[in-house]
């Protein structure tokens, strides 16, 4: 389908500002009130359940017709079930406390000026998503609890099932009382809403792309909106020589083997090399029974010969499936210098029982999430206690790592005189 | 001076490269040690207080030989007494706290896990500036203190002061076993630094440009690294009804008059129609006698006639002059409303003695910074608290208002546990 370029920046013109005025009504709106749009928004999925279930077979229907991989199919895939579970979704977001109404700091100056730092919503978010239909309904229900308005960009494979989600969300936001532009779908599916999307500097407050590395690279190089996100989870398990050896397997098993294709599963293992003759074969023993195979470098290869040798790419890349680089380094500023040069700032863990140490590792690493004798799977909002997450943030700016609703608030500044004027 | 793209190319890269491992080191470099670099950096510069002004004396030569404004000169001009600012500015920045070695919040799971989100430098800042030098002084204190790397491009009419100030901050940073690549400038004054800069994404982590709105909007439209700005400071002064009318006076009579060529100086008067008949001559004739002139809309002229009509576009313009846009609205949502149209996000202020009309005011202005009887001209870091500050930001993410040392930080997270596993 092709629309006119002027079309669609007028379509997201029109849409940008009926966001910004939606957003700025919910920046003021009572956080029960924004509740009652999830718990009615979550009613009305459930409600449609039927309809939902109906629109996303016409998007599979068309999905096998074209022929793609079962993993595909299975993200595209709506059950009543998985409907369930977004309504589940929803009723927690509105569980979560206000991220709005709260002041961050106060303080008073010499000349009697009170200083507020108060927090306030982002304004209009842009999400560019791929296959999985739930993430519309997520991000809308952490917007509309953040008092963010969205524009929703989903795969044009799952653009019935995304209608019907948002119909059924926006009916939720009416019986609420709250504007439906507050969640907004373009009109087609057209690339170019992409485009426009990525350029619309001063309508889009941040984009938040939530995909595969190829989608979220495209939009990190074309964007002139800031961005939000993460291109990859190259995540790294150093394995130091006052390791707990029991600990050491479990905390890597887990990184490495519990979910392969999550975006903070453990793809590489770095062990010291003192304690890497003992260790290393009883690693690579609990894993292998798992299924996982490896990418050794010559220092791994010296203790288990069998291991196939890595290239130097491997260690650049990340496998999201069970596969593991292994490298051996001499000490905890060598394995630093390996996650610099390989990593991709998302989350790193150490091993070990060396208070020391641990501190040099957690305060040298650079990464947005470090842990000290954890899995690195643990990166995840609901897991650091933020209820829902939008994504995961590997950039310097605005927030890290997991992105929850209090992540897509920012600030402003309120000031109380009594007639004070500048000397 | 042209040079050839893929030499800029190459600077740029090997450039941004030390910079990165200069900021990787101040992150965990002791406060101690970084205070000692300001000091070191501020005695370099007055024992080189001759050579600068010398250098500097060379710009101006250029300058009055070009032909150019005596604002723009004066900008340029450095004396020995400016360079002793400079040095001073330094030297107030040591004495801020440490914006690097604080736990921003800290709590433990129901799995034991404790969380700690701790403040990290943001890396490599890119700062576009225009003529003034001390600019390039104080931003690369700012960034030393906070932990941060600089390039600094200021204006090629200020390249040999630039330089000179350089090597004066360098000596500082080497005798204070700081890498001095900390502190970076371009070798050449090519305007194609400023595009390698902009598209420096993954290289530079932050651009800060600093200057008239030309200048600013470019960085924002070109830019594909984040960009912290603003670009006009087009700032209201509200007089509500409940107004206390001495204080009226004096806050608008500071807010415009203070200074007229800031950021945060008052453009607009936003007056009540109740109260508009008795106080709107009182506060035109304690501006006029010191010099302002005004542009005013129909409700305004209706009360004092001589007044010149105001065009739509004088609500959209900030006259950094001696000039007011003048308009009488029906009440603090009109007031709203026309903020919301023609302003810039920067500050606003009410004047009022209702307490709930002030709180309205500031719960919906959704400006940076929203003053109540205070004047707009304390939008400033200084007159926050804040020390030093190298820009105000009017954007919606990372950082709003004046930005401080402590907004040129992020955040990482640090994650303890004893060997937990994610279920």
């Amino acid at each position: 389908m092709h629309i006119e370029q002027s079309a669609i920046a007028q379509w997201l013109s029109h849409a940008a500002a009926a966001a910004r005025a939606a957003s700025d009504e919910l920046a003021h709106m009572p956080v029960a009130q924004r509740n009652e749009g999830l718990h009615e928004a979550a009613a009305e999925l459930r409600a449609q359940s039927d309809v939902i279930v109906a629109a996303n077979a016409v998007d599979i229907e068309a999905f096998d017709a074209a022929g793609g991989t079962a993993a595909f199919r299975d993200r595209l895939l709506l059950t009543p079930a998985r409907v369930e579970a977004m309504a589940v979704g929803l009723e927690e977001i509105a569980e979560l406390p206000d991220p709005l109404e709260r002041t961050l700091s106060e303080w008073t100056r010499p000349n009697g000026l009170v200083i507020r730092r108060v927090a306030q919503p982002l304004g209009v978010i842009g999400m560019i998503y791929e296959s999985r239909p739930n993430v519309g309904a997520d991000a809308a229900g952490i917007c509309l609890k953040s008092g963010n308005a969205v524009i929703l960009r989903g795969g044009s494979d799952s653009i019935f099932s995304a209608r019907a989600i948002h119909a059924a969300f926006t009916e939720g936001l009416r019986r609420a009382g709250i504007p439906e532009t507050m969640v907004q779908i373009p009109p087609a599916t057209d690339r170019a809403f992409v485009a426009a999307m990525l350029a619309a500097s001063g309508m889009i407050d941040l984009i938040i792309p939530r995909g595969g590395r190829t989608l979220v690279e495209r939009v990190q190089a074309e964007a002139r909106v800031p961005v939000l996100a993460h291109a990859e989870g190259l995540c790294h398990t150093y394995i130091h020589t006052a390791a707990d050896p029991e600990m050491a397997r479990q905390v890597l098993t887990n990184g490495k083997m519990r979910r392969t294709g999550v975006c903070g599963a453990t793809e590489t293992l770095l062990i010291d090399s003192d304690i890497a003759p003992g260790l290393l074969p009883l690693l690579i023993n609990d894993l292998a029974k798992l299924g996982c195979e490896f990418r050794a470098d010559v220092g791994a290869r010296a203790i288990v010969s069998s291991l196939p040798a890595a290239k130097d790419a491997d260690f650049d890349t990340e496998w999201l499936a069970p596969m593991l680089s292994v490298a051996v380094v001499d000490d905890v500023d060598a394995a630093l210098d390996h996650i610099a040069r390989h990593g991709s700032s998302h989350t790193e863990a150490i091993v070990t029982e060396d208070a020391e140490i641990a501190a040099r590792f957690l305060n040298r690493s650079t990464s947005a999430v470090t842990m000290w004798n954890a899995s690195t799977q643990f990166c995840d909002g609901g897991e650091f206690g933020f209820g829902a997450e939008i994504g995961i943030a590997t950039g310097r700016v605005h927030a890290r790592g997991p992105v929850g609703v209090e992540q897509l608030t920012t600030y402003r500044y309120q000031v109380i005189g009594t007639g004070q004027v500048r000397p």
